[in-house]
């Protein structure tokens, strides 16, 4: 598998979903999805890809990053990489002068995110596995060595790591086929965007609940007595068995978090997501003690940005559930440490996605998480948003509201080029359309 | 004082200084001040200089950063930004796309910081003053009308802020005096880089000792064998009665943080300033429970990215010694506050200086947290780096280890033209200089 990676390109990728209020919520009102988008190519014609996911503005700052970082990627081997994953994960997140408009945060480790996924990518087409199949024949040894135990060694050490995954190779050809045949249980966000009309809500919860879905989450957080309309609605239409989830996208400082959410407690949300900063560990400790007794848990992740906060998380009990993100944390090197902690913790995962390439990215590591690590459904779903999977070139599959495992090689992230071509910022057609009738 | 702002400029502006290891420390050794520099231009003919540090390569990631939030402040004019200072600095760090890259954090936030700083910088020179004496000027309404209590009011309520200044008004003139003719107790870093050789220290600490220096910090963290001989050479240089200061960088994980400061702790330092990540509140609350029977604080904030992280740091009394800095945080109305929480939990600030243009900048911060809020110089200092301050139209004066007040109106952060031109990356003249000697 000597592949030189002799190139490395990314392209700044939006798509104007704000024109139908797709995705919008308490803080992001109008959000572009977006994407600055990886190519490596190797000297051996081999491809990985990779991408990390944005708003729209600002996704320039990220490819200016991805740029930044590429260098340390040229001329190495894929096999050089994976020899020593640990290693060349630190030598991405700790160099010596660029880790100081991190560390490990904000637009140079979403870059880092969007290199590794492209790493990770390639390493699974050359071994011709989807990305989940590759982790799941990993030995625990190999799968440690992937990680960055560094600053969570007080939480988890690498022995402990390793004892884990040792623990839970019973049952996993079982549970692999489990999976094939089931596929892993989701839950659907495209019904209740906050800039949804009532109308638009009614008819795609009727939509959904026809397709069998049974877990809903609404968008909470701008105006409580419309909350209290939405979430009235969607629970007369779901009924009182099925699965409500709440999304406050950070709207609320910590007691207007826990008053807001003793408002919405009768309509039995099974957690409020990101009900404040997704800085504050204290304050969703605070939040997650004040609701326990109403039955509401907490949940956040999509914007936890390393492994160093998701371990306080933990420590703190300050969420009941945790929601990785495929493209916030370190790729798969740092969410194999995330989901490491929270089976270590005995907290569930719940991934983040949506967006553009988050549900194709983040299936991979929530099937690897059920074969190889937690072994447990309960309480556990990955979310699912229906919008932009015409763009890949493998999307993913959705049977009966749960999540297919992926055949192809790799990680799922390969876009289109027609589409590619069409979206690239500022010039792509669809932005130059745009800009030609004054809607941008 | 309309003056409409018509022009944002920014340049990539950087100093070799990794060529004599200054500035090296255990996660950094080989840093190249720099800076993203921005230069705001109005209509009125007047012009603000603001700034944020970086280590050399990925500041082209915050000068895009700062290209992506420029059309911000485009058409604003200064009366505009400060009569509602508060919502536009929320404007800035909410901006319903571009809060996805960070929100508060990383690159985008550094940018922030250097576009408010010239926004501050602008405001003391149509003011006609020195930026700590518009600060000590500004009621306690107007102060806390520049910041956003977003996230920290379980901890810090407007009103509370408020009740907090009005209470340290008593004696104001008296202090200001006393900072004009005293100055700013300060301590020197410039002794003992992790680079230096042990002839280099002692000649560096002799010479700080003959100037009247009494206050310490040695780079720590790389080698235990090391760190013990040199701050052995360094007490038994400066005597037992003044103050050793260390400071890890970030180097270990917590459990080391506490093994590695017990061995240290024989040589009396006052604090171990980044034990370990700067994202870990927990664990600097754990290794700051397990050092106070040593006698040793934990101090921490140069990489505390903003405030609702100082804030759970002051909740979890995580830091004995709180280290703003004037680049990192969003500006003087995120620093104001940090300094008002820290002040409510009794917390001294030391701000961390040094780098390029630090100096000049925090220590108006300081100079008003003295004048108008803490009232109290114990265990308080400011830290001073004496590197490229010949590159300021205002560079600090120190005399007798105190900062003495500037006096120019602004908020000292204008370079001279000629070192901007010399220094931009990668076209001024020594950086092709250095390029063409093979060197870079």
């Amino acid at each position: 598998m000597q592949q030189q990676i002799v190139e490395v390109r990314v392209e700044d990728v939006r798509f104007p979903t704000s024109l139908q209020q797709h995705g919008s919520d308490a803080m992001h009102p109008d959000p572009d999805y977006s994407a600055a988008y990886v190519v490596l190519e190797t000297d051996g014609g081999r491809r990985g890809y990779g991408l990390t996911f944005t708003l729209g503005r600002g996704t320039q700052v990220v490819v200016c990053a991805v740029e930044a970082l590429s260098g340390l990627l040229l001329g190495k081997t894929l096999e050089d990489i994976v020899d020593d994953f640990r290693g060349f994960y630190r030598l991405l997140t700790s160099d010596s002068q660029m880790r100081w408009i991190g560390p490990e945060k904000g637009a140079i480790h979403l870059a880092t995110a969007a290199l590794l996924n492209a790493v990770w990518d390639l390493w699974a087409r050359v071994e011709g596995k989807p990305l989940w199949k590759l982790l799941v024949d990993l030995s625990p040894e190999q799968l440690v060595s992937c990680v960055d135990f560094r600053y969570i060694s007080d939480a988890l050490t690498e022995q402990q790591a390793l004892d884990l995954l040792r623990e839970a190779q019973a049952g996993k050809a079982e549970r692999e086929q489990q999976m094939l045949q089931e596929g892993y249980p989701a839950y659907t966000t495209s019904c209740a965007w906050l800039g949804y009309s009532d109308q638009q809500l009614t008819q795609l919860c009727t939509d959904a609940l026809a397709n069998g879905w049974s877990r809903f989450k609404v968008k909470v957080g701008a105006e409580l007595k419309d909350d209290e309309r939405r979430c009235r609605l969607i629970r007369q239409m779901i009924g009182p068995d099925k699965t409500l989830l709440m999304d406050a996208n950070q709207r609320w400082d910590v007691g207007e978090a826990i008053r807001w959410m003793s408002s919405l407690a009768p309509f039995r949300p099974l957690w409020i997501e990101e009900p404040t900063s997704p800085d504050d560990i204290l304050g969703h400790a605070a939040i997650s003690k004040a609701l326990a007794p109403l039955g509401i848990g907490v949940a956040s992740g999509e914007q936890c940005h390393n492994r160093v906060m998701f371990k306080q998380f933990l420590q703190a009990s300050a969420l009941q559930f945790v929601q990785i993100d495929s493209c916030r944390l370190g790729s798969v090197n740092e969410n194999l440490a995330v989901l490491l902690m929270a089976h270590k913790f005995q907290v569930p995962v719940c991934p983040h996605a949506g967006g553009v390439g988050l549900c194709e990215l983040v299936q991979h590591l929530i099937l690897f998480d059920y074969i190889s690590l937690s072994a447990d459904l309960t309480n556990r779903m990955c979310e699912y948003v229906d919008h932009l999977h015409q763009h890949f070139s493998s999307p993913v599959v959705i049977r009966n509201a749960h999540y297919l495992p992926p055949k192809d090689p790799g990680y799922s992230c390969e876009m289109l080029e027609s589409s590619v071509e069409a979206h690239r910022f500022p010039h792509g057609r669809v932005w130059a359309d745009l800009s030609a009738q004054g809607r941008r």
